[in-house]
């Protein structure tokens, strides 16, 4: 099951091409980040893995949805593996495609938050947990990919990405609560966190640090 | 359910205050280390929740008790949510507060030792395996702490943090066995916690290493 | 249960002295780690655990399997501490010792691939899944020992060890196929595991990395 599958039915169909685009994009940022790290090969496959699977892997154990999910998700595993033929294939180039690379993460990041937090809401969670694993969902994957290349996770310093997910997390709830119409919902939801990622990109935008000036 | 759910009951409830005071002190050391390594408001919320919850979870985890208890417990939430406005009013003069903090520490880390080793009992787990889950949940919340803010473990190298947390769950089984009393159980082993703590600290006292002179 | 317990019976018990020798020559690579980031004795300790039993945690999650196994394994348990007795004695003249620990672990490698294998078929995973969750049961642990030394995990750079793993997992997996007869299918796989490494670093082989020329 992928972290869609809890919820595959009817309409839901129609984000299985935007859940494969954006594991797609997942997976090169973790294949691209080995390159970096002068991981070998198999270093690239695993960081690909960790990074796409990552948040929905520490969110299924925490809530106890084991065992967790891509283990038996052919389409989220062919995704991984897809991006990381495609690094090798095009990495010399990728700076080239970096702007569909960044919208497929920002809707990947809009999908994955969306996910995690109506499975959060689906496990009996209050709101503030729901949108919080959702964040999880969308952001811990980066979190482990960078741990594991021996860098600082970057999402604590990055323009608005993890900010942006948890908007969208709060978002697709209101609307969900709202009009109860499940597609609509997440819809917007996924629309909100790509909306906010283009905003923060182009105009710089970060939360604010705090001076480390201690006395 | 806090770490403390699972025995709360009649007298219990006396811990509850400890655990908040703890929980706080604990997401204050996360915050501090945030903003030592210069992350944003988000990665300083996210390193508090690690610090105050991690090592928790991973007991938690390890013994398949799913979903792991803070999920649902609105008191540590709100606790290290405290904890993360605080540091961020008064970060400047956290050193003067430098004592009550060690103090608050050390008190949340005999509570969760004796909280955790209580657990692993109830689980049904060995005396040796019991107490090591109530030193891993005392003390690797700072252990996820230090990987994610990129710096080496410090509890590796500090004056007698986990050997303080593994005496007192030690010595919180042994009254246990003894006087099959509960409270007074707990009372001891925190009690005994601070003490090693306090000691440690002040004669600067620390577990061997050893030479590295390989030959 | 050690990785080994749910499989154990008759035939398999022939297996139990070289999980002991694996575990015990991983618990040395741990804490060898430690030493050398000048760690304390405790978490000399701590590094020893998580490498020889960090693979198969991870295993136990992913799939559900909780509490995972070696919370009741006390050969493992024994295994680990002699382990770190041992490398305290001897770890000035532990470079004279470097071959008979390099088979150690290469046999240890194979045992832990292999039954981390059987246990994902056995959990109903398809073949690729059960593979790589052998795979992770024998190399994580050291990608954990790496991440809490504060370097950078040696496996992603390191002649063919991870590969030396899923090749062994393969075979195993095609030898159990054809035959259906599990003791024989261990050993196939646990050797190759050991050629595979014998081999690998005699010639100094590695997989190919990519060289990082980004335009």
């Amino acid at each position: 099951m992928s972290p869609l599958t809890p919820m595959l039915s009817g309409a839901d169909q129609l984000l299985l091409p935007i859940e494969a685009l954006g594991t797609f994009a997942f997976a090169i940022s973790g294949a691209m980040a080995a390159i970096r790290s002068r991981f070998d090969i198999f270093g690239i496959l695993v960081l690909a893995f960790v990074t796409a699977i990552g948040g929905g892997t520490i969110r299924d154990v925490l809530i106890g949805n084991l065992p967790v999910s891509w283990l038996t998700d052919a389409l989220a595993i062919s995704s991984i593996i897809a991006g990381c033929v495609f690094t090798l294939l095009v990495y010399r180039w990728i700076r080239m495609l970096d702007s569909w690379l960044f919208f497929f993460d920002a809707v990947g990041l809009g999908l994955f938050t969306v996910t995690g937090t109506h499975i959060g809401l689906e496990a009996g969670m209050s709101v503030g947990v729901a949108i919080a694993l959702g964040t999880i969902t969308g952001c811990f994957g980066g979190v482990l990919r960078d741990v594991l290349a021996g860098s600082q996770p970057l999402i604590f310093q990055k323009e608005f990405y993890a900010t942006a997910a948890l908007s969208g997390g709060l978002i697709f709830w209101g609307v969900l609560e709202i009009g109860d119409a499940l597609l609509i919902a997440q819809a917007t939801g996924i629309v909100s966190v790509l909306a906010f990622r283009v905003v923060a990109v182009r105009y710089g935008l970060g939360l604010p640090r705090v001076a480390m000036r201690e006395r």
